[in-house]
């Protein structure tokens, strides 16, 4: 059984309000990525329909600073699934309404399990991406689990093949 | 002017309450990152004595689920400043009181920008490391930086000298 | 000046969390109609690319109660922009992810005031309805403005000819 | 057995917290919505000494925004006791301390259904009102009733006998 | 000026949420303290007709605990005020609604000071005790407050004659 | 068996967000009590090893206020263990990280009491002071638990020796 990423896409839309900024009044980063791994958790449980937990999240940079009293949009799409996990990429977009400007704060990837009543890991259907971007991101996918198995302790450098070869011949990101 | 990691080092202890965890019972993974930005940021203005705002937030993998009830400890240690940036490092421990056990939990590194009231670049002093062990989390800075760098699309990986040699020789981690 | 009801239509994501429950474990009346007036709020400002109020809500009634860890989801829509007023036509769904069933909660409109810096009323675009269910909105938003106004005791009920054409030529639902 | 509405008359007083507050510094609509379905609640269950949800909330206009600070006293009282549901009066007023002045901000109905262990509906105390107001509010509450049946698709308007009246000779409010 | 206990009367009204309670599934100590703090204030506030801060809080005994879903009610009540500063009475109740019970939860003392713009001390209107309780709470107020200096080490205990006197001849409780 | 002081010692830090705040910008007393009685009893449970519940608070004086985005540390340390109740020391600071100025805020004593699975008292270690410091508190628990059990109506003012003779030979403090 497949499913495709649209089957369990998910937006969320949050305002800014006092108690989420920092000293400078704009969105503080851990109630962003806290808003994350909610929309995230949504999305692989959806894709799963099994209970999910939080197995890892990769590397985020924040960019645009999201204003007191703006709109905070999170897609979180799933990206692709292993064989008992899935990894969800999610895009924020923040906007002023009354200067009405959208712009995009920043990316992730959230990883997920799908846990059985033992707590031990349990099947989810394979993803089937329909689009040239879904298919980019179902790429680009291994590549990223190789990172977190190295960061992780899991995997030695050398045994990351997709990654090494990066390291060869240039590409911009991984 | 150098400081050392001491000077600004923050212990924050939680406790995991209803509102805190997920369908398991255990503590969710966006408010751990949540207490953990806190943290890092009172470490992090604390060394530079001036505003900052999270930067980035580095690879974190979940291992260890804390559960209702438990204590959260989260030590947050500045490993390495550069010119107007810093890189925190972050320890977690749950705790079960009952049964006496204390497990760690999960581990990560988050960077701030220290900025001047026009939102410039600001600097900071830099870091003395004391002990061997804050001596190799400084040294790894360079390494995690290069990979930042990478990941965020702003540097090419044949450029990261550090990181390409980890592709050649085999060592545990990055 | 006119928009479509797509140009402001906000979805909003949420997950029921232990503290928004009552007794029997459902999601409490009142947390949800919180959620509807920042869904709606981001809808109304959107449209108008000014900062509003929430002027009133119509009657609503809580038809299938939303469990404990289900996922809500609150649709916003425009429905009629009068002088300086919109009204925002609000659908939710509850969804039980692990039982794979998505059942429609209730249905609302909260109606907004655009202001200006004196909090004075300001103009709004006007709307422009595109599909069937649009119109259908865009046309039965006179009555219901007609019964609010009554209900405020700011039109006697012998005025309201929309209104009054209802009590004499039976039709199901105002 | 019978009660009267001083039985289970509830008073509550809360205080505007920045988190509770919208762009222009006032009370979020939602917010109060949430308070008041707490107090109201709370005056059913005491009514029915069995727990009861919030089945349904009648139009509610905001009149006079409450600011920052000030302090928000919301009286609920049973207005009428049906078979096994309550109709719920409430009344909010705002508060300046320092101005020394207090409004009247809004006012609104809201019904509970009282039920069982089965969540089955489940018969309630009727209500005996003793005051000429209690018993204005008792007289109305019937008309209220016919206009939420009808609002709900669950009457035919030409049924509504009390509602009808209306619409040939004039009164001020429903 | 004077004015009476009756004029700056408050009746709170909570319900006992997941996440106000411990592991026994009671209101925490802290979450009732910060509920009796915003009733004492609102209540010092509307004596004084200005702003006030917290001074000190009188020892507290935490005798019947509150469960979870049942209601919590504070009244708060001025019991004397001096020059610039205010005593406020707190009793404390829970009730089981289910259960038909309400019970006397706690009770303390919490002072106020009334601080004008430049953080001043700003004088207070004088309190009149009506009812004989009232009076007795006036009376006993010196002797609490000689108490309260010597506890923050402002007066010495061979100065408190009013408190004194308690350690020859026998009465129960201070 | 006995424990020392620094076995159940906890460090809490937090930073004051806009909804921790009063009217003046600074953390409201009662978001400070709530925060000492979690650190409290994280403490008295490690100690312990047992579940706990707040039995009272002494008398707290609030002197040096801590502002919105200040730093709050509280540590939380046990001063005396009784047969099955524990008095735990709470320090606090506030801390301007931009000003570079660390204060004293304030300072309290809570007790817990050790509950077993029927809610019944349960005997928990003896606490074996090390320090000078922790010696001395030691000392000054008999005194403060003779003022609480007067307070608390539980023991007559002649009975009180420890105590009484402070009303005799002056000395500064409880």
């Amino acid at each position: 059984m497949t499913k495709t990423p649209d089957e369990s896409k998910i937006m969320m839309t949050e305002i800014v309000l006092p108690n989420d900024t920092n000293v400078f009044g704009n969105l503080m980063g851990g109630r962003l990525m806290y808003w994350m791994d909610i929309a995230a958790a949504i999305c692989a449980t959806k894709h799963s329909n099994n209970q999910v937990v939080t197995a890892s999240v990769d590397n985020i940079s924040f960019d645009n600073p999201i204003e007191l009293g703006n709109v905070v949009y999170i897609e979180a799409k799933l990206s692709r699934a292993f064989s008992s996990s899935m990894e969800v990429h999610l895009l924020v977009w923040g906007e002023s309404l009354s200067r009405q400007i959208r712009y995009k704060s920043n990316e992730a990837y959230y990883t997920f399990v799908s846990l059985d009543g033992n707590r031990k890991p349990f099947p989810v259907p394979q993803l089937e991406p329909v689009t040239d971007e879904e298919k980019a991101q179902y790429e680009g996918a291994l590549r990223r689990r190789q990172l977190r198995l190295i960061l992780g302790g899991k995997m030695r450098p050398e045994d990351a093949g997709e990654l090494r070869a990066l390291f060869i011949q240039s590409r911009p990101g991984l």
